[in-house]
């Protein structure tokens, strides 16, 4: 079975992730059928449309289709018949997504691919959104048909650079993991007095993150180990083995007193910082280096 | 005690990590008087300065002085004088390194830095060196009197962009660290198959990394939070808390045979990739990253 190309897309809920997704999906040419039972979504997410417009990289149509290629309804069942790929962006409650897709299961056609945007956690806060380049998982579950996997490998493929599989489902999928991994060792160091906050970052904007924003920590091993990564590894393997080590000794527990000493320390930086500055040059600067990226690789 | 300004460096030992502090120190009108014992340093140390002076960013001096402004000597024990500044990259090993410490400090005027360039590893191929932009952690020992550490900072400060001081002693310093915590989640992700080796480096790629290149993960986790570190912390709290336990669970273990798991599982993508290109490509890339970062934070 090969799976329709897609065309329309049924979009639940319209919060930051759903409204993102409702602009990208339109700037690339899709119709999109919208729902979302909170008061004002409509207006809400007409607003979010026209101020995110100047910002979409590569839009395919004109301002005009951007806003004309969507019907926001007050009930989307009616219109299941129509839709090729539904993007689910409901509240992070197993109970509400267990009845939804239960439903969404039993009144769409066989062909119709039913994603999740779920992002393992309660909220979006922890990956921040980064509306020009948004990375994405595509986790199937034990069940999922290939077709289906491919159909929606394919279809995201057209939307955002580089999409990942994510093999088998595991906590956090796989970006808030390695976050995580960096982040608790980040927390020990501070929290420890080793470093402080702004150093901290500092030694990651300067050296680390510059490397891993053009390859990955895999890559980043093979290229260090002159193109070998077994090489890399039996030559620095003992040297891991014993930082890993300190670190399980200093690890960081979320659940003790060190975050209130960890909280403290960070306040001591950013209570100084213009954050909002900060932000607004961190955006204009990876809209430009993701440029660079592009057409570096083309 | 105010330190004098340091003008001349003594440097001793001229591999990777030697030869660029060389450059660097040179292009940046510093007089250099240089030493290493191995056969063939002096013309080897030459051929690096030419190869390496067309990709020095911001050179203070021309080529002429850049190449005239060292001097190779056999031993430097006679210079120890004249020197403001040693930088030491000999070997890394314990027996060598406290010699050549006890020696120098017995030699060398009160007023000099003495600075090792340990890398807290058995080489340098961990951290692969960045000679656009090398990141430099300050670690003094328990004894380092803070002129020195303020002397030492202030130097390399003209040198690099952003050194930073570790304020305590910690196995592997810091990039080394949070590079070991990512680079453990990732072994562990790849070796599973829970993830393939090359969506596992678009993961980095395509998301963390474009922001670590940016803002480190303290600053990214405080932007996450809407400005609000405490926010960000007492909401994710318990997510990052259920990711950690999970990643203990499956904590990878360089000893083990899952070594050769993930060693066949990187082979199977890098095989297929042309590791040159990939590694020119991202050189280049480096270069205009880092400046359009100087130019945007200008």
């Amino acid at each position: 079975m090969t799976l329709p190309t897609i065309r329309t897309v049924g979009m639940i809920g319209t919060g930051v992730i759903g409204a993102s997704w409702t602009a990208l999906f339109l700037a690339k040419g899709l119709k999109v059928i919208v729902t979302d039972p909170a008061p004002g979504a409509d207006s809400k997410l007409r607003d979010y449309l026209l101020k995110y417009w100047p910002t979409i990289p590569n839009a395919e149509v004109t301002q005009d289709e951007y806003l004309n290629n969507y019907r926001f309804v007050k009930e989307i069942d009616t219109h299941l018949g129509d839709i090729d790929l539904i993007q689910e962006n409901g509240p992070e409650r197993l109970d509400f997504k267990r009845r939804l897709f239960a439903h969404l299961d039993a009144n769409t056609p066989e062909h119709v691919v039913i994603a999740s945007s779920s992002s393992g956690i309660p909220s979006s806060e922890f990956i921040t959104e980064c509306k020009k380049n948004p990375a994405l998982e595509v986790v199937p579950h034990q069940g999922t048909g290939d077709v289906y996997v491919t159909a929606a490998l394919q279809f995201y493929l057209r939307l955002v650079k580089d999409p990942v599989l994510v093999k088998k489902e595991t906590p956090g999928f796989i970006a808030n993991r390695l976050q995580a991994a960096v982040c608790a060792e980040a927390y020990s160091l501070v929290s420890r007095g080793v470093i402080s906050a702004e150093d901290l970052d500092k030694t990651v904007t300067s050296g680390l993150g510059l490397r891993w924003a053009l390859t990955g920590p895999i890559m980043t091993n093979t290229l260090g180990g002159g193109g070998d990564f077994n090489h890399f590894m039996d030559h620095l393997g003992p040297a891991l083995k014993a930082w890993l080590d300190d670190m399980h000794r200093h690890e960081f527990d979320v659940d003790s007193r060190d975050v209130d000493v960890l909280k403290e320390r960070v306040d001591e930086w950013t209570s100084q910082v213009n954050l909002k500055e900060v932000e607004k040059s961190r955006d204009k600067l990876l809209v430009s280096l993701i440029k660079s990226k592009t057409e570096g690789s083309a």
